[in-house]
């Protein structure tokens, strides 16, 4: 843990009931600097709400991105895991694994450290695991 | 490996047809002590059958987690990862997926050990992997 | 990465939307030899043609594991990781999912390295990581 970082940005991914949270508040909790912490879980309404304009979708994501790569404070993002079963058999089901498949992997690529959650256990996917639970 | 350890608690975690249970097995038969196998797999029946008694579950759980804390033994515990999907399209789903995900955070917080299994290989979420397959 | 190896097997996996298509791409372009990219993807409407025959579908993988086995180039596998949602709701998709289970498991035995994909970030399950994304 270092407290001098300044603008790091970390990603804490996972399935259902994995740890993210937990490990995203104490992470935060550890930090001297401002700290913003956002839960990238749309529910299957927001979805419907969002009809099929994947661009505007696309365009607030690539926004998200560009202020995560300037931000001078510590970003905590927690986001779900959804792609490893099988083809969900309801179509928006798909459309949601999809997106967020790759907003994860958007916000992966921009992000300082990758913590992938498995039973309340952190994994590191990119950079450092940062906290010990 | 260890042939003089004592009281060493194992969680092997995994998908569906990860290599879970033929990893445990080697690990049950490469020990000379005591040894303990549990499959935390409930069916959809249990599941029913259990009813809305969350609190008799939570209870069995901490019975479970304060018996491994104290276990003399090698024991080795087999449990299904079942969150990394979208929302089940199914109420008792939802309630099995949420239930296991918090046991296996339990469980795991009390393990010396706890393996993932992908594909038939295992990776240490924490402590060692003890096994060659 | 190596630019002398000959017969090397590499399995990619990953959900839904992981990034495993890319690096197995990434993969095959840093290679001077000759590449087979293959995604072991089978649709449901294949399954359904498939049939029951799980004896024909197990003859063919055992081949494949022996071609792999003896192949004089880069192989590199991309295969989809489907069993860490709960029980799928359909028949198909629990057929499906074991069967692909266990012919990750079988690849994954003969093949050098494997990789396991999340956000678009490779993790080694066994050998090495040999492409920076």
């Amino acid at each position: 843990m270092q407290e001098t970082r300044q603008g790091s940005v970390t990603l804490v991914l996972g399935g259902a009931r994995s740890g993210k949270s937990r490990y995203a508040q104490q992470l935060a909790e550890q930090s001297r600097h401002v700290v913003f912490v956002a839960t990238a879980k749309a529910s299957d309404e927001e979805m419907r709400a969002e009809g099929e304009d994947s661009a505007a979708i696309g365009g607030r994501v690539e926004a998200l991105c560009e202020a995560l790569r300037t931000a001078q404070c510590t970003v905590v993002l927690v986001s779900n895991e959804v792609g490893s079963g099988v083809v969900p058999p309801y179509p928006v089901g798909c459309r949601f694994r999809d997106l967020l498949g790759e907003i994860n992997q958007k916000v992966a690529r921009v992000a300082d450290d990758v913590v992938l959650m498995v039973a309340g256990l952190p994994l590191a996917l990119k950079g450092h695991v940062e906290v010990t639970l």
